[in-house]
Formats: structure tokens, C-alpha cells, sequence
């Protein structure tokens, strides 16, 4: 990461974490156990890649981040109910997350379940509170619905469904073709669309022009699939104690680039995505450098 | 029910059902799975009660319901949701409902979870596409946000919790004035508060004037907790090859109104609620006859 980029980062996260704290129910409100859940989850050390891509998406069409927090905090709640949805035992049944016990260890099933559709119902909640801070009240469908694309059957919850069907190996009875379509599905689900979600969220509160908002699209598409590369190939490379969670996709027989692709090769396509996708933020001139360096962290990351 | 009554909602859940046909996804699309439980359990059997309080409450403040159709149907997505997810081995491990097998069951946990994150999520997705259907894309905030506190930790998701926090009997330990606090938030959350939601969003989407919007949330306050009294009621006394569940409340000592007050204490306060509900509907003149009649059915089921 680029000392620039780095200082961006920390600035916006500080000021995502304080209203995620403002925003959230108190610990020692009834019922305690979903609120303190909440919070557990949330305050576990997320880098706050959703957010930032949320002030970074406002801030690239001309409207300060400030004007969009209610919107990123919603973005982290999203990301965040989804964790501990796929956490469960029925899901990933992972016991560790970031190093840390997952919900449903310290809270049990039932309250971390509730927990995740409680976090889902107050990011709307929120977005909607955002109509209050921007130009026109009228913007908020629009975030609405982009961000309930990329978060449900269309976008995140259908790559995980694809991932389920296609679980426990099931993906190696289909030819090469098909393997990749369905590879693709799923990245593009799990990860690229919330991504994507998120950076447009941030255009549209800031009154984004359509060419803007087609270019930051297709900017999106190309860094979230690539950061989904990044991540399979960080499950084979990476410390996996550093990474927190056990590098399991590969004991799974799990689908994904490197087990299609082979390494090299999944490495050459999530460059060349980043390399297509910066070249998207050309026409917006000196406003694009944050973008830009976030398009190449995102695959040093594996590098 | 009165036949008037009767008639209203036959051709109201028509509507809802066609346009809750028109928005699913189709079963054929992939991710498959998903999109079938989706609809199974959208297409379960429910009364509807939730979509034509919204269009009712639409049609009281004078716009048509025809108009507030995508609303209708999201209401009806977080109702099922929820019951979706209260079905699940970590929650009320129920197999049935609505005499059949629970979504769980057919396609199993993970896939049950999911749907129930892809409807609560579509929702949302829906209450937006509203926008383009009603005076102002404005108006749409507001919706989401009494929709979302209905549905989220302070409301539905909320009084789950509770209900979770004192279950197996442990609100035998609190003195009765304690007892009877929690009972009233375990109703509030899980029934009257989506209910009350319901019937604002269809005033909200109805431009209607904060007076109507206050007189309309006393109604639907009333007619809520009647309605989860009434539920106690028939839980004891009904008959439970009709209801298609588990006569299961009383057997798991669950908190619930006959349990503290007796059942005939239980039927007379169900009685004064609706009175006084309808009391608030006095103002609407004519236009109120399907909202007075609503609020004489919800306690006429359990009578």
C-alpha cells in the first residue's frame, strides 16, 4: 500500500469505525445479546474495504465522504452479516474468523443468526437515513436498489448458493467450459458484486452522471473479481495463521482460480484485470489516484 | 370475516400473488435452488395479512392500491423470511408449517438460511422499484426506514431475540410486573411491529399527513398485539391439525398472555385493543370500513 493511500485509509477508517459506534444499538440496551453480537462482529477487525469504496466512489464524482457514512457503515453491515451467516455450522461451519471465535461460538446459532438479518435490515435502515445529508432525497432508490442487487440472489447470496450447489467437489464433473463459467459465478457473486455495489453506492449519493457511473462499473467488475483471485491464491499462499481462518478451500476441493488456472496464470489475470480496470479511471483526471492505488493493493496483496 | 371484507382481500391477495410471481426469480434461472425455495415458501399458503394492510393503508390516506404492489410484496418477503429463519434447527426446529414440510427440510439449512437473506434483502430491492410508481422518489426513505425498523433488532428481529433470551422457561425467575415487560416486547417485536410498518408504508407511499400517520400507527399498534394475543389464544385452544403446526407454546412453558393472564383475562384485553383501534379510525369517515372490519377479524379467529 502506498503511503498515500495508507494515510486515506486510516483517516476514513477512524471515521467509519466512530459512526459504526454511533450508529449501532449500546450493549446495555434490551435485548443485550443481539446488540452486543452486533457490535462483536463488527469491531473485529474488518480492513473496511467496502466502506472506503463507498467515500472513495462519493469522492471521485465530487462529493465529500463525509456526506456518505451512514452508507458506509451500511456496506460493512452487509459485509459483515454475511461472515457470520457463512460462518454457520450449516455454511463454512468455521469456529475462527480473523483469528477470533466466530458468532455463533460466542453467541450461539440462533442470536448469531438473527444477528446477521439484523445487521442486513439496519444497513437499509441507514441508507435510508442518508437521504438527510445529500442533495435530494430522491437519490436514495437508487442506492437501494444497487446495493439489494449486489447483496442478494443476484449478486452475494446467489454466488454462495452457486458455491454451495457446487460444493464437496461437485464442480469436477463439469467440462473445463463450464468450470470456469461456474468459477466466474461465483467470484463474481461472493465478492465483485458488493464491491461493486459499494463504489456505485458512493457515485449515486454524489449525483454521479451516467458515464461516470458506467466507467466506475466496469472499474468495479475488474478490481472485485480481481480481489477474489487474490484471495484464492492467498488461501494456498498465505500464512494462514497470519490470515486467521484455515486455508481450507483447497483441503475442500473447493472451485478456484488457481485450481482451474494454475497459479502463474491466476496471477496474470488479476493483473491484467487491474491494469483494465485502471485505465477506466483515465478521464477523471487527478481525482483517481486513491482508485488507482486501490486497484494495485489489491493484488499485492498476493504478490 | 364479513363478506365485504372477505371480498377485499380475495381480490387484493390476487394481486399481491400476481405481482409476487412477477418479481420472484423464475425457477429455471440459475442459481436454481435458491430461486425454488424462494418460492416455496413465498407461495406456502400465507394469508397475506401484511400486503393488504399496506395497500389498505395506501387506499385509507387515497391513493390505490394498485400503486403500492411492490411494497405489498416486500412485506410479504420479510414476513416469510422470518419465518424461514424462526423454522430452523438452531431456532424453533419446527418441520412443518402451514402443514408442510419447512424450507429447511426440503432444501436444507444452508439453502434455508440463504433464501431467507435473499427475500429479506429483495425486499428492500422492492420498496425501492416503488419509486417510480408514486408521486415522489422522495417518499422512499421514509418507507424504508419504517420498514426496517419493523423488521430489524428494534422491532421483529428484536422481540425473536427476547423470546430467545427467555426461553426454556427462564422468565419463570422475574416477578410478575417484570414478566408481564417482557411479554409485551416479545409481542410488540414479533408481530405488531412488522404489522404497524405494514400499514405505514402504504400511508407513506400515500403522501399521507403526520396526523393520519399518527392515528394509523395507534390503530396498528392495537390491531398488532391483539393479533399475537389472539395467536396465544388459538395456540391452546385451536385445533392444531387446522393450524398445520406444533400445539407447541404451552408445552415449552413459552412466555405468552393466557400463561399470565388466563385465557378469558387474555380475550377481553385482545377486545379493548380493538376497540380502541378502531376508535383511531374515526377521522377516515367512510374509507375506514375495511381497516374497522380488519381489526374485529384478527380477534374473531381466536373467539
Amino acid at each position: 500500500m502506498t503511503p498515500q493511500l495508507a494515510r486515506y485509509f486510516e483517516r476514513w477508517t477512524a471515521k467509519v469505525n466512530k459512526a459504526l459506534d454511533h450508529y449501532l444499538p449500546k450493549e446495555n440496551v434490551a435485548p443485550q445479546s443481539v446488540h452486543k453480537a452486533m457490535r462483536y462482529s463488527i469491531f473485529a477487525g474488518g480492513k473496511r474495504l467496502r466502506p472506503v469504496l463507498v467515500i472513495a466512489g462519493s469522492e471521485i464524482c465530487g462529493l465529500s465522504g463525509s456526506k456518505v457514512l451512514p452508507t458506509a457503515c451500511a456496506l460493512e453491515m452487509i459485509h459483515t452479516y454475511s461472515l457470520i451467516h457463512d460462518d454457520l455450522p450449516a455454511m463454512d461451519d468455521d469456529d475462527l474468523r480473523r483469528g477470533k471465535p466466530t458468532s455463533h461460538k460466542v453467541f450461539g446459532e440462533a442470536i448469531a443468526i438473527l444477528t446477521g438479518d439484523a445487521l442486513l435490515t439496519y444497513a437499509f435502515h441507514l441508507i435510508a437515513k442518508n437521504s438527510k445529508m445529500v442533495n435530494s432525497a430522491g437519490l436514495i432508490p437508487q442506492v437501494v436498489e444497487t446495493v439489494a442487487q449486489g447483496a442478494g440472489f443476484a449478486g452475494m447470496v446467489g454466488g454462495q448458493v452457486v458455491d454451495i450447489e457446487m460444493g464437496e467437489g461437485k464442480w469436477f464433473r463439469h467440462p473445463r467450459k463450464k468450470q470456469i463459467e461456474i468459477l466466474n459465478a461465483i467470484h463474481r457473486g461472493k465478492t465483485a458484486a458488493l464491491i461493486k455495489s459499494s463504489l456505485l453506492a458512493g457515485a449515486y449519493l454524489a449525483s454521479a452522471r451516467p458515464r461516470e457511473v458506467k466507467r466506475l462499473e466496469r472499474y468495479a467488475e475488474g478490481i472485485g473479481l480481481a480481489f477474489q483471485i487474490a484471495d484464492d491464491i492467498l488461501d494456498i499462499t498465505g500464512d494462514k495463521k497470519l490470515l486467521g481462518k484455515k486455508g481450507s478451500d483447497q483441503a475442500n476441493r473447493k472451485l478456484t482460480y488457481p485450481a482451474i488456472y494454475g497459479l502463474e496464470e491466476s496471477k496474470r489475470k488479476a493483473r491484467s484485470l487491474v491494469a483494465h480496470a485502471k485505465a477506466e479511471l483515465n478521464s477523471f483526471g487527478s481525482k483517481s489516484q486513491v482508485l488507482s492505488e486501490l486497484a494495485d493493493y489489491i493484488i499485492a496483496r498476493s504478490n
